[in-house]
């Protein structure tokens, strides 16, 4: 399968501009050749007149199951909700309710132009066939805990899915270990899980760190450190760490870590949302920390809006430094696509460039948000909306047309989500 | 023309909740029955179910006219940006160039739910007309400074603009005098504006009040008083002030409106974006204060997504507090509908009433945002987004249907704005 794309406008992140009138080649799952006047056969040739493309969006932190609890117990504490509203509700789901939750939440993704997901959870094989039959790329990451004595059962549980799904479907499917948080889990299972990384699995860890001063008080009082200077003592600085939040990083956490394969992934709508806070993305960036981003889950966000994310992203941080220049546009969209890409360990991931993995976006500009056209990366990122997503292409194969979602009914997993819930709260 | 909606949701901002299986009846430009199986005959009559009805929301600050600067001249500071980047290019603009980009605001501002603005720009009359053809309702504020020396010009105008357009179209639109700031207005200036909404108009003025740190600092130097004891001390608190922005309103300023006709307008994205602070939200409600919303102008916004405004607005305030519940999504809502009304003078407006005057819109409930059906208010505010609004209705007519506006075609006001934007730069 290949596709020429002819006469569109492409971001080039790495130069910092919009190159115009340039055809793509697509062969295969990956981008061949991106000049003028491309003289080449494709089985399919697309004109790309009045069209933006981009690499297509990395969502580096999310819970795709977790679309019941879109607007169901909001305004409350992160730990309040979760031990009295969320995990309660979420002990009662099952892998197939899981599987239809995590196929809404990967419609939402791919109508906002992700390509590429990281999701942390738990019945994860049902969320791996999800993102096979979508087409999206996708990280599963089991969610682990063992304050409720099942680490083991955990273990066992995850080391099952590696062997079923790292690697799956040409490797557009991975498999990180994942302990939740420090608040859940045991130093011992802290460091089992370390330990499994390195020898067993690709010593890539995915973990909650430093969401709340409550959490970086706790850590303080337990353990006599910071979260992540904690996990930083068990040895978690010797894997790649993706690190979810990281809204209270203290400037020391960032002198430890800053040399480091270790990636905060700024979740904006959720920590304002829960009230966390600000994650200090500016100085982050001052220390060119490899910052991802990500939507977090719908019961928190409470959306999988990946461009929306992008907006509030931006706009928020330059309040917060009282700078209008800090955080700027171009800084957004890398974290979107190739420092996402670089934090989930994908490869050749995240750039519009030549051969480079075929994930992109192609965004119709005859928008109201493009109207009239003056700088198009600063309009990707203040001015655009969701449905300015016009088609998304995974891995060489759309999986969005003209709005359309290629692989799945979206108004059936609209309906089987409804139904399936209303059977969940009368469990 | 009448339209009865049957077995509709609807908000009831009065009792902050959503009614189910409601019919409503409109009959001209009012909301005349709300009931159960009403058996009423109506020119039309709509399927309500899988719908939900709120009130049109009101945009209370805005600059409809600089459409054509989105996106132009991002991430710099309020002052460098307005006098090096804006004012140069916008001394350009013609009354012809004002009227097409407003209309594309206005379009805008109708695709996501408004349908009431209240616009401070100039060749007003241009935007009035664009107001009226478009069907939605506009309070036209004419922005004028004196220190171009040309204060005497500007209040000539202002009272043509007053003659002309005031209670046109049934009253959809009015005229109210707008100063633009006290740094671009002198003493005797701003002394004569409100003396003449005093003697010749109807006692209500527009102004930018509080925006900066910058104001406020000079403030200070200058008058000896911050930027709402000035204008108090001129007389401004004997009129209904429409007060955009009051990011730095200060604890005595708040005492001194909090039983004034004084109504802060909340822009969050605009003061985010340029870096201008965040406002004080959760203190002025509890000073039972009525603030109303605003997504102000393209070019500081950079979208006129009402929907979006209200998500940015509510969560952002959350962070600021550290407190989950602060900004609860019904305070965002009566903001949006109801408190903007009052702010701009409107009778009977904003709520889904008998009575009131029907500006409303029709959200579709078979989305993405609203799966599952959970906290209606909550979806509204933290999930929806600008195309889950499928229809809009202003004086009891339809101003969108089914995405598609009305009374105005769409593309060709994008091709008018890219061509006469081209034309400018040139000038």
């Amino acid at each position: 399968m290949s596709v020429l794309i002819k006469n569109i406008s492409y971001l080039d992140i790495e130069n910092e501009k919009i190159v115009d009138n340039a055809d793509i080649f697509i062969n295969g799952n990956k981008i061949e050749k991106i000049g003028k006047d491309l003289n080449l056969e494709a089985d399919e040739t697309i004109n790309g007149e009045d069209k933006l493309l981009t690499p297509g969006f990395v969502n580096a932190h999310t819970h795709l199951g977790m679309s019941y609890f879109r607007n169901y117990a909001d305004d409350l504490k992160l730990m309040d909700w979760l031990e009295q509203e969320i995990w309660p509700i979420e002990a009662k789901l099952n892998a197939e309710d899981i599987y239809w939750s995590s196929m809404l939440s990967i419609i939402e993704n791919i109508k906002s132009g992700v390509t590429s997901f990281c999701d942390m959870y738990y019945e994860m094989h049902r969320v791996g066939d999800a993102a096979i039959e979508s087409g999206i790329r996708g990280v599963l990451t089991r969610g682990m805990t063992d304050v409720d004595g099942e680490g083991e059962k955990k273990l066992k549980e995850f080391d099952d899915l590696y062997k079923n799904y790292h690697n799956k479907s040409d490797g557009r499917i991975k498999v990180v270990p994942a302990p939740h948080a420090i608040y859940t889990c045991s130093t011992e299972f802290l460091k089992e899980i370390s330990k499994r990384a390195k020898e067993n699995y690709d010593n890539i860890i995915h973990i909650h760190l430093s969401e709340t001063i409550n959490e970086v008080e706790n850590s303080k009082k337990d353990y006599g450190m910071t979260p992540i200077e904690y996990v930083a003592s068990l040895g978690y600085l010797d894997s790649q760490i993706i690190a979810a939040h990281c809204v209270h990083i203290t400037d020391e956490e960032i002198e430890l870590v800053k040399d480091k394969e270790f990636y905060p992934v700024y979740n904006p709508s959720s920590n304002l949302k829960l009230a966390s806070g600000f994650t200090p993305i500016d100085k982050l960036l001052k220390n060119n920390i490899n910052i991802a981003m990500g939507t977090d889950g719908d019961s928190s966000n409470n959306n999988q809006d990946f461009i929306e994310e992008m907006h509030i992203g931006a706009i928020v941080n330059k309040a917060v430094e009282m700078n209008e220049k800090a955080v700027p546009a171009i800084e957004i969209l890398k974290m979107a696509t190739v420092n996402g890409a670089k934090a989930l360990g994908f490869k050749n991931l995240g750039l519009v460039k030549e051969g480079y993995t075929a994930d992109l976006n192609i965004f119709n500009l005859d928008s109201n948000s493009f109207t009239p056209r003056n700088n198009l990366i600063s309009a990707l990122v203040y001015s655009a909306n969701s449905h300015d997503v016009e088609s998304v292409i995974c891995d060489g194969k759309f999986i969005m047309r003209n709005r359309e979602i290629v692989n799945i009914d979206e108004k059936k997993i609209r309906e089987k989500v409804i139904e399936i819930w209303e059977n969940i709260k009368n469990r």
